[in-house]
């Protein structure tokens, strides 16, 4: 990144500053689609993910050379809140579903929405998340896939968290548009990719003006974080490649702090109330390296307070509001009352975790969890 | 900015990374307020200025609890392309209107339009550019404003090649919103700004979602840009409370390339076409370190790649659309005829640019002149 903001060139113009810095575009283009399996050409680069969210999430969509309306998006009640925004489309064309206790979109109540479909008003959409930031539940996407296709609706596909953790393709996936961030995994902050998986079917742009990004997205590239998201995204890509054997040593430390959480609560006794560990037995698992789970009076405000003053970066919830602790409507949504939901953190390891880092959160843990039943 | 890329936390997020993030998002918040006039609150982070158009030109304006609708927008031919592809206004209800041969919007073409305007229908907005990007040439903007006031309409300037140039306050401007670049003032690409130059008037959100930037511009802060872009405009607000001494020494190195320019082609006689400098005459003048000329029979392009391989990098037209040189829209609305047009470059000269730079330059042009005489 630094390399690139040194060369500083518009990556439009023709000068050789302006051609180094589309070399860097280009390269990041090509390194991202080879991550994805699918052509450079298919990567439109953005600012972030909520960007591409409100890009993909359109009542129109192009094929070819005609543009074909839709008239509804239906979307999980546990998607990202710029998900639950529903891009350009307005309130009233947007359909919540419902998720069950595991957090699981409710695949019969999808079937219903979209065999009740009006297709004369135009085709239906459908957005979900590959795995939730909150939970790190995850989605059946392949046979979401199916019902959308079966419904010659689009399916755009919120993969920020799964990119990097769960290994897909692009193509595999059945998805038209998906959605990347660089920050999730490990690259700069302003980046994020909408991925036109389907071909040369593309949402109708929402910035526009100059011809970028093959007319996808207007605005002069943002060179530096274009080649930190891909270079983070080389890495990430051999996460993409994992196998079963790394997947499951990561899971292994994240179940490891689960179980020390269990049993700090547990050795507390009844003066401390045992953890609920949110989006166990979901059908299609979990992130590895995520746990979400909630220790009855114990507040997430005081934990998060008390662990970041031992060094520790958790959440509780989604961080893209307002730096406030809000209820989580992805744990409302399963079903979680109130009175837990407030005592819900979110825990997940790095690439670079290690069990001594499990280890220095359990003792912190403690040290709260002790104090509460004290 | 690498400091801020090493701090790496999410600017919403409540631990010690995330309140690091965050202080470095809001003091950026207080320099761009400070360099402009405004308080705080009234800076808007995007992505760019093509993403702050697409944001500021809207048919829906809130203002207080109210939203105000916007029925046609109103723009100079020879705005950016991000300005007239119109934002989120339709092609129907985009109005574009002539510029004199000097690149001067027709102000009783304006006035004429804003006098048969619909009211019934919606506001007025009218958008247009404080300085030109591709001439230099400056817009008659305290003129503009008060016709757009006198008819109740929204005023959006497009001030990215005017701060850091042309001191102004953006609130004596008279515009509502005023749209600005991180890397046209020596920042890094992918940061701009939204001003809300007019108290809580503001554009309905683009990208929706988290409640980032006051609930105006939803996705993670770009943190290692926006410090980036405030200590750019730090520097800029200097530039922004120049002197007339010092924009004066400013211009005086670029006429002095254009003296240097006549005197080449003089020298050459008739072999040489003498050279046509763009928007002199201007009423408001020009921004004082950018000239856009062209000689007849010396092609842009030819010209563009020998000043290149002489370590010059100049351009023709805008660098935003597709790395092509094209027929520039400006030119034409000026009136300049295709065979001309074809010939124009633009050259300017940054905050290090000195008299042996010049001389630079006008050797290297001196050489294009003498082959194409020859």
């Amino acid at each position: 990144m630094v390399q690139a903001l040194s060369v500083c060139g518009n990556a439009s113009s023709i000068h050789s500053e302006g051609r180094q810095a589309r070399a860097i575009v280009e390269k990041a283009r090509r390194q991202l689609g080879e991550a994805l399996g699918v052509s450079p050409g298919q990567v439109v680069f953005t600012s972030g993910a909520s960007e591409a969210a409100a890009h993909a999430l359109c009542p129109v969509v192009r094929a070819g050379g005609s543009e074909i309306p839709v008239s509804t998006l239906y979307v999980s009640a546990t998607e990202h809140a710029c998900i639950l925004a529903g891009g350009r489309f307005s309130a009233q064309n947007v359909e919540v579903l419902p998720v069950d206790a595991t957090g699981t979109l409710d695949l019969a109540a999808l079937k219903d929405a979209l065999a009740g479909h009006d297709r004369a008003q135009g085709s239906p959409m459908v957005a979900v998340m590959f795995a939730n930031n909150e939970t790190g539940v995850i989605q059946p996407v392949a046979q979401i896939a199916e019902l959308v296709h079966a419904h010659d609706g689009f399916f755009v596909v919120d993969a920020v968290q799964a990119f990097g953790r769960i290994p897909f393709s692009a193509t595999e996936l059945g998805a038209h548009f998906i959605l990347l961030s660089s920050h999730k995994i490990g690259g700069p902050q302003g980046a994020g990719a909408l991925v036109l998986a389907n071909g040369s079917i593309s949402p109708a742009p929402l910035i526009r003006g100059g011809g970028q990004e093959n007319f996808n997205r207007a605005g002069t590239e943002n060179v530096a974080a274009i080649a930190g998201f891909a270079a983070a995204a080389g890495l990430a890509a051999g996460a993409n490649g994992k196998t079963a054997g790394e997947i499951g040593a990561i899971a292994a430390l994240r179940d490891s702090i689960e179980t020390g959480i269990s049993t700090i609560c547990g050795e507390a006794g009844n003066k401390a109330g045992q953890p609920v560990f949110f989006g166990h037995g979901a059908p299609a698992g979990r992130l590895a390296n995520t746990s979400c789970f909630a220790v009855p009076g114990i507040k997430a405000e005081t934990a998060l307070i008390s662990l970041d003053l031992a060094g520790i970066a958790v959440s509780s919830g989604s961080a893209c509001s307002s730096g406030k602790v809000n209820k989580s409507h992805v744990l409302e949504a399963m079903g979680v009352d109130d009175e837990l939901a407030v005592c819900a953190l979110r825990v997940s390891t790095g690439p670079q975790s290690t069990g001594s880092d499990a280890e220095a959160f359990l003792g912190a843990f403690r040290n709260i969890v002790n104090r509460i039943a004290a």
